[in-house]
């Protein structure tokens, strides 16, 4: 990965690209609601060593309690996790141990502003070697919906493989490019059981879902079926394998900012047989687990985690005698 | 505006700019939780008139309660306002009468999704003549905190004019005008005593943040105040007034459906003084609910409301006696 090495400190900790940062009095974490002069950062988040992000705060939530089974995490006795930016009233933000899961919005500014803010965090908190993973969702091209895309890189609209921003009033180009060791890694983390098939490709990552992704049901169409099907013939053979809306911007900010990153996304449909998704949300709702078995298991390797998970509550002992527990507590009015 | 004629039925409602969405069985609002195949959706937003979108779901939940106080909206005895959307995990969107209050999350993609989904409900509903409006927070640029921008256009990064897009390999831009008379319209209902100035101008829409609104403070910054204030002052110089986010495809795809649209954004901050928003939390909130004052004088005058708003709980006749009923009532176990 380009830079990475003077990005980082000895330790492993970010150097900031950005010489600002270090002079100002505070400095505001506006999106997540947290300040580097309001906050002890270090002491918050000092031991973060894996970033999760994915769309909806009610998936991040959902995996933020699967992890902390997957690496048998317990929370102090009546305690329970909650939103650390839940007073932004724009992402979700809860903390496993090591594990920081948070929700990035729909779309490349969303989950840049985000970024940039996770990147600050990780600096003002001193994290060593922070990896970070994209969980998302994502039409597959020439994939059946249930299975896993893992992104080698990213491309704009127009098979640009960079993110494109005017700063200042010039255009600035970076690099989308993710790790292809940490694909292989995730990669080999299938198991020949998994109701899913694992791809590495290119991912092509669009600024709008509908005529963005060339889909026939938005507001707008002017272009046929056929059309449509060439062009996502044409990028297939051009090596994108999914179109989603985030890992350009991902790839190239963690990039730029020498992170370890890798985008995994489930597919929902296959873009060549259709454009609406018509699965049954419960089987929608499993499908978007895949992508977080495959990332708990390489937290787990990583963490040296050998027992297999937990499956069951961690304080409860006797499930029957709960029951009569709860019933005569309930009859006490 | 450009094609509004053409764009409509001749009692007000939308026609479509896509063919294939009637010939569809059902055609799913995917991230608005709805679909027209499994909602009466005439029945249920038909009479809106008024939509109005802003970007945190808490936002637009307060003016969803604050636009029924201000139009004399009644609910029947025992109900209450809910999140029709609450289902996607996306979107919030609350209905009062003739107006529909959505939040559309932050940045293009994000407004783009629900632009596209709300203007195909606009034309399953049948609904006549909607007005859209963005309610949205802003950096002004030469303007202080806390005052109104309206925008009579919006631009990129580079100043161009329009929306750019890749759709199906190539790029489409649409330009990104609004309602010259709309923007009057709304100034001309500023009040001498109002806490607030209206400016009307350009915006410049940013597909980022830091970087892409010349902010010192991001992850990266390789530039140095100096040229920062420069570029904010030639910006200004061509007519910007103000920066923020979605105006360049709320406006663009407004356009390209023939919908009367407006951008009224409250000012956080001067962007020729600072970055940060050190504002106190209660001046922020104070400050959101500018554009609302505004729009909400907009609808009064549309529907035709001459007294001013009620300012007390429609249903309590009595606060004292109210009081004694809650006391008594809680004594009892």
């Amino acid at each position: 990965m380009s830079g990475e090495r003077s990005m980082k400190n000895s330790d492993g900790s970010i150097k900031l690209r950005n010489p600002n940062v270090e002079n100002q009095e505070q400095d505001i974490l506006y999106h997540l609601a947290l300040g580097s002069g309001s906050h002890n950062l270090v002491e918050m988040f000092g031991d973060v060593r894996f970033v999760c992000m994915g769309g909806t705060p009610k998936r991040m939530e959902g995996f933020a309690h699967y992890i902390m089974k997957q690496i048998d995490y317990k929370l102090p006795s009546g305690t329970q996790l909650y939103d650390i930016s839940r007073m932004s009233y724009r992402y979700s933000m809860y903390k496993v141990g090591p594990v920081l899961c948070l929700s990035h919005g729909m779309g490349i500014p969303s989950v840049g502003i985000l970024l940039h803010e996770v990147i600050k965090l990780m600096y003002h908190a001193k994290c060593k070697d922070p990896v970070f993973f994209r969980l998302g969702t994502c039409g597959g091209i020439g994939i059946e919906g249930g299975n896993l895309a893992i992104s080698e890189s990213a491309v704009d609209g127009m098979m640009n493989p960079y993110l494109e921003l005017p700063i200042l009033g010039k255009m600035k180009r970076r690099p989308a490019t993710l790790d292809k060791e940490l694909c292989d890694e995730l990669k080999d983390l299938g198991k020949q059981d998994d109701p899913f098939t694992i791809d590495i490709g290119k991912t092509m990552c669009t600024y709008d879902f509908y005529e963005g992704q060339g889909r026939l049901d938005g507001a707008f169409c002017d272009y046929e079926e056929e059309e449509k099907i060439n062009f996502l013939k044409k990028i297939r053979q051009d090596g994108v394998i999914n179109m989603e809306m985030e890992s350009l911007c991902f790839a190239a900010l963690c990039n730029e900012a020498g992170i370890r990153s890798a985008v995994i996304c489930v597919t929902l449909l296959n873009r060549l047989n259709g454009d609406q998704v018509s699965t049954p949300k419960e089987t929608l709702n499993k499908w978007q687990e895949y992508p977080q078995m495959l990332v708990a298991r390489y937290i787990r390797k990583e963490l040296g985690l050998q027992n297999p998970p937990q499956d069951h509550p961690q304080v409860v002992k006797d499930l029957r005698k709960l029951g009569i527990v709860r019933q005569e507590s309930a009859s006490f009015e």
